[in-house]
């Protein structure tokens, strides 16, 4: 009997990964462009239409069940992607239809956090436990709630955005069309505008192509407007996941995407504002931790997931 | 047969509701005492426990199957009060356990927010609904949150303590020792406290008995002050919600409790600011509803679903 594996296609702001998912979440086959090279989504359902049908083609020993897809602002129900921020796409794309129609393979659709969530619980550092969120920090900032064991996808099919919560009113603005979103903060992007921010306050030059990884490595070497950066950055976040804790009481909060990568710095900051404000009935019940899993595989992994759980 | 009834219990931060309710939410009995009466949870379970035993042993018609309590800072996994902030309760009372051996019969707990969720969706507005909350606005602020047609109880037992979700830093003294918590603006002792604030801002003698029922009389007839504090509860609110909304994307939030007496007036208000804040993907899918139950009874019938529906 031919082995069975799943695609999953997880849409991020700078890269879309298409790995072939067996059902033990081993990456069989993965392919990788870049999201800037399309315009709209229909090119991009032609290019990775094209490829997955041409690795099939080519997997001749796999029976390929269907494809996931994991992307910002996805909406489970509807199989769409709904006016997406953090791509060019402004309008409701169906975008689960498309590569039906481009690769006759079934195919379902998911927030690019929740396929995270799934994946921390089928395969990363959430396996056995049933409450639990997955923030995802990269160009923007999703999340993925899992509550009784279940990802959360509330009455629209849009829920966890967490990066859309209004942390400072009339602050900075955001790509949502509104002001002081937790993602102009808590992002790859918001610890860039919080340096340019701290540079300009301090008469210092501004750096202009300034890269999260970078921010990371200076805070590494001790540079104080890179260390104060991912204070404030760990800051915002930790006062957003205390109200979170709250609101649902999770057992694990994890952190991953390109900015995560600083985990190491990030998490203990987390912590001291979490332990500081969290009422005392939630004090050290909530674990933070850096993603169990290697970072660019768990979208694709997690939206495998939907047609390899189902 | 006889007919089967459970017992509810509803400790509020005024009144102890202990209703004898039958399968269909029918309320078979009804008795009230307050809870000031009480310094300690062993004098509460002393009396309300031999009110029960005296009640049943006049319905000899009925069995009773056993008692559900609903109560602030309740924990459903441990069948304990820990720590209520609002009760003069500061340590882990085994509440459910102490009434068990008071009473002889099964006791359950949960907290006084869930047993309000329970209550509409078994018996009220929610009937048909599997992701929604309810906001209880009595002397704090409590909420119990419906995701996937359960309540959540999260991985300590204690979700849904959105009113001390921190929403102006320090702002306002908390009974929970920090301050800003939303229940300070957003509950029957918030917007007296909010009034207080306003007269002596604006050099008005400031009223020392002031009640949120009172204050909702003067907002009727017009009074500036008191419609001003409702505005800006209703705002503190509709801030708060349009986050909850973010995360959860619920179907509807019902809002219960004394101070949700005057829904007709807070209602348009948070309406105001749900519609002004929200992300467009969650615009107009949300509705803020007043309660459908009898405010007094939600609570004990919800505390009897936990006998119930088991």
């Amino acid at each position: 009997m031919k082995q069975e594996v799943a695609i999953g296609i997880d849409i991020g702001g700078t890269n879309v990964e298409i790995g072939w998912i067996d059902s033990k979440g081993q990456i069989v086959e993965h392919q990788r462009v870049k999201t800037s090279e399309f315009d709209t989504a229909k090119e991009l359902v032609d290019l990775v239409g094209r490829m997955i049908l041409d690795t099939n083609a080519k997997l001749k020993d796999k029976t390929v069940l269907g494809i996931g897809i994991g992307a910002p602002n996805g909406n489970y129900y509807n199989g769409t992607i709904e006016y997406a921020p953090n791509l060019n796409w402004t309008e409701v794309i169906p975008l689960a239809k498309m590569f039906e129609e481009k690769t006759g393979l079934p195919s379902k659709l998911t927030n690019d956090a929740n396929a995270a969530a799934y994946a921390e619980m089928l395969y990363g550092g959430a396996k056995n436990m049933s409450d639990f969120l997955v923030v995802t920090l990269g160009t923007g900032l999703g999340s993925g709630i899992v509550v009784g064991g279940k990802v959360v996808h509330g009455y629209t099919g849009f829920a966890g955005e967490l990066g859309h919560v209004i942390v400072q009113e009339n602050d900075r603005d955001c790509g949502c069309g509104r002001k002081g979103c937790l993602e102009t903060y808590a992002s790859a992007t918001g610890i860039v505008r919080t340096v340019r921010k701290m540079q300009k306050e301090k008469g210092l030059p501004v750096d202009d192509n300034l890269s999260s990884k970078e921010l990371y490595s200076r805070a590494l070497k001790g540079d104080e407007v890179a260390v104060k950066a991912f204070e404030y950055t760990g800051e915002m976040l930790g006062k957003s996941l205390t109200g979170y804790i709250a609101l649902l009481s999770p057992e694990a909060i994890f952190i991953t995407g390109g900015l995560a990568k600083a985990h190491e710095i990030l998490i203990p900051e987390i912590n001291k504002v979490v332990d500081k404000h969290s009422l005392k009935i939630f004090k050290d019940t909530c674990k933070i931790l850096p993603s169990d899993l290697i970072e660019q595989n768990a979208g694709m992994l997690g939206a495998a997931a939907l047609i390899n759980i189902g």
